[in-house]
């Protein structure tokens, strides 16, 4: 189980979040003051350590001894703190996979490269495996919460949720339900046995983590295709049932992807209003304020109306849906819909572990967009840091928990720091780790932020903490 | 002065080169044989050590004493020989800029971003430390080879040649042209004036490397729009009175520029054929065999076969044509039309200094193109690897030297390594670094290529090699 770092904490430097869209807040020489329960109960700027100490620690009521209290400074150049990504949307499943997808495109690729290696994952020891490091590797990316999508397998879909709590990550663990066309060899047996499997899950989840502080199931129809039309009603009264209970799915990555929804799905089948996609998630139930939709690629109009009036979110892929050829979303007129948007790695389909690679394609991804016709598509630096952040803290539903630097909040951030070139340009300054952002001195804050954007990697993310607790430390 | 290695060298373990556009050969168990020139004299298969050093180094005549052979062995998992990359379009002097670009397009970024920090570099000591980090970066992302753009600046650019030879690092050095449309304070007083600044950087840049065994001097017009009539003239005579040296310039990035290419440049005044921007430099004598145009992103079929008619060639920069929004050039349909390309990072338009970055932004912008319709554009791992390496050398031509591990070329190489994931999936094996990709054990060497493309970076890159001289290596 997942402690709180059992002491008070003083974070001191430089804290940058986004406060809008478009907007980054920067707190220089700034004070953020966490609870022993990894709770942000005061933010001070201009406020040294000594102030911090001698004014601010008494009024909180602590104690300001080394047993009492942690001190983190963050002050040195090119370093900052930033709130912990949320990764929308991956599969844990296939991160072995990762980079490996030839020119297939999605169907196929499910074939060829996915499902046999999801149905391994039934070996346990394998599962540990994979999932230890996953986990491990997208914190050191500073993936402080992940939408994970597991297998189809009971005991290793609630290892995964045992694995997160371990080593500390905050997510949404979800046991992936599919009952047709997949192969015979890994798919539920029926929509009575999905369903089963789906509770049986569910209930595990909850028992380890019962307040939710770090770890809480999911419903995970993988995708309309693979879910029978009782399969879908059934998913669709268990998220009746359970209020709490977050859903998460894929929605129009691929066009061969939408026509077979069309043609499984008809209308007069499932007594939606028309043929869409989203209308079929919509007739059973599963169309919510809870629900997670990765990709949305090729959304109609009245789609995105319709996810916009259900309150449903969006997790963009731009590495998958670039790399397995599915398309280049609109984020900008997801956004101008009201569609609440964030970032999703998607591996195995997308090729990376990193968010910041996400952000970094999404803004790329906008301007392939942009350069279709629509000028105004191009997503900035701030834009693309705000969907890594707070936008996805809202597609999860926890906008009140994470994402940003406020009163309230529990910690879950990442302590960022990027290389000084030295005078003679040999290397980086003493004590650095050789990364790959050089910073020569003269640019403002904004550079720098944009820099670590574009050629950021995990190297920058020097230390990472949830809730308070300290779950990775560059050595 | 770049010494060669002075031992005679011995490498054993797995090589992997392009030896077609869509095919990398595999060698397992080989020994590839580097004499003190630095020059690979034998390759052999299925060779280790002991029948290499009992059969082979006597049969080449060379001493096996530890003075006189150097032996390196790259066989671990996940290890393999690779040849240098070649980065066929880079500003040297942009480098502190990437990733500062906004949501900016060619001509304003030029006049916001580039040319302040190119005429800051006339200081020594700056122009010192951002190309002695330029070559340090690049060379540690296996970039053996540079087709460098310096300033309008001759000291400094004579600098960028020194340090280039100091460290290693094979390259094209090239003073900037440039005699109108750019900022007063940056910029050639007139045509005279830049020919002349440009004969006494190539004398030179000559006179450092007279073999030219690693540095040569570029003629490097910056763009048509920034060079008057006569100076586009003179450079064209200059071209022809020197048929040993290439060209480099831009072309067709931007459609902006492309409309003030026409405007300035109309087909009457230069007598070409038509308006085209291909045509303007042909009409100066420009559009050569020796030719190196970066970008080349919307340009017409006359255009691309008259290019091939020259057997001019084109920098492919996808980094940079999507990060200032230029468009997605048209690879395929390039390669189709008989036209050579390579990729270049073109720094800091593109905002990596890795041309392993370049490969798999050509790979997924192929993929953007073939959104657009045109399926076969899609380039495969391997058809981007062949970009990075053999069709960089023909690009800047030097595809009998470098670019695979044939007998006669010199070893320019790195040796790659990826990490190995430990059985608990807690890390990576001992003794290795924990890098950005993860080999889990169970892929074959295809996978591990894939791997390494879309995931890899500086980490991976273990040692670097230039004419047989080791020039980087990770600590």
């Amino acid at each position: 189980m997942a402690t709180p770092s059992k002491k008070d904490q003083l974070f001191l430097g430089s804290f940058i979040h986004s406060t809008k869209l478009d907007e980054l807040t920067y707190l220089h020489n700034a004070a953020v003051f966490v609870d022993a329960q990894g709770k942000i109960v005061h933010v001070e700027r201009d406020c040294d350590e000594q102030r911090a100490r001698e004014a601010l620690v008494p009024r909180l009521g602590w104690g300001a001894g080394e047993d009492e209290l942690v001190v983190v400074r963050g002050g040195g150049t090119g370093e900052f703190f930033f709130p912990g990504f949320v990764d929308t949307h991956l599969h844990a499943s296939q991160y072995p996979n990762v980079g490996i997808f030839g020119k297939s495109t999605l169907l196929d690729w499910l074939n060829t490269y996915t499902f046999p290696l999801e149905a391994s994952l039934s070996d346990q020891a394998k599962a540990r495996k994979v999932y230890s490091r996953v986990i491990r590797k997208t914190l050191s990316h500073g993936t402080t919460c992940a939408a994970y999508y597991a297998t189809v397998d009971v005991p290793s879909t609630n290892l995964l949720a045992d694995l997160c709590l371990s080593y500390g990550q905050r997510a949404l663990v979800g046991r992936v339900c599919m009952d047709q066309l997949a192969p015979s060899y890994y798919r539920d047996e029926s929509p009575a046995a999905s369903l089963a499997a789906t509770r049986e899950s569910i209930a595990y989840i909850e028992s380890i983590d019962p307040s939710r502080s770090l770890i809480r199931p999911v419903l995970t129809p993988r995708f309309a295709p693979s879910c029978s039309a009782p399969l879908m009603r059934g998913l669709g009264d268990l998220a009746a049932e359970m209020p709490h209970l977050p859903i998460q799915t894929h929605i129009s990555e691929n066009k061969n992807e939408i026509a077979l929804v069309a043609e499984l799905f008809p209308k007069a089948s499932t007594g939606a209003a028309d043929d869409s996609y989203a209308g079929v998630y919509d007739a059973f139930g599963l169309l919510t304020d809870r629900t997670i939709l990765a990709h949305g690629v090729h959304l109609s109009e009245s789609e995105a109306t319709l996810i916009a009036s259900r309150k449903a979110k969006v997790s963009h892929c731009p590495c998958s849906n670039s790399a397995i050829t599915s398309g280049a979303a609109r984020v900008r007129w997801l956004l101008e819909k009201g569609v609440v948007c964030g970032l999703g790695t998607d591996m195995s389909g997308g090729y990376s572990p990193s968010v910041l690679e996400a952000a970094r394609l999404a803004a790329l991804v906008s301007r392939h967009v942009a350069m279709g016709g629509d000028e105004k598509a191009k997503l900035s630096v701030e834009e693309v840091l705000y969907l890594a952040t707070r936008g996805g803290a809202e597609v999860v539903g926890l906008e009140d928990r994470v994402g940003g630097f406020e009163v309230g909040m529990d910690w879950d951030a990442q302590l960022v720091g990027l290389g000084v070139v030295d005078p003679l340009g040999e290397g980086v300054v003493d004590d650095q780790e050789d990364g790959n952002v050089d910073v020569f001195g003269w640019e403002t804050w904004p550079d720098l932020v944009a820099k670590w954007v574009y050629n950021g990697d995990d190297r920058n993310t020097k230390k990472v903490w949830v809730k308070g607790r300290l779950v990775h430390e560059r050595k």
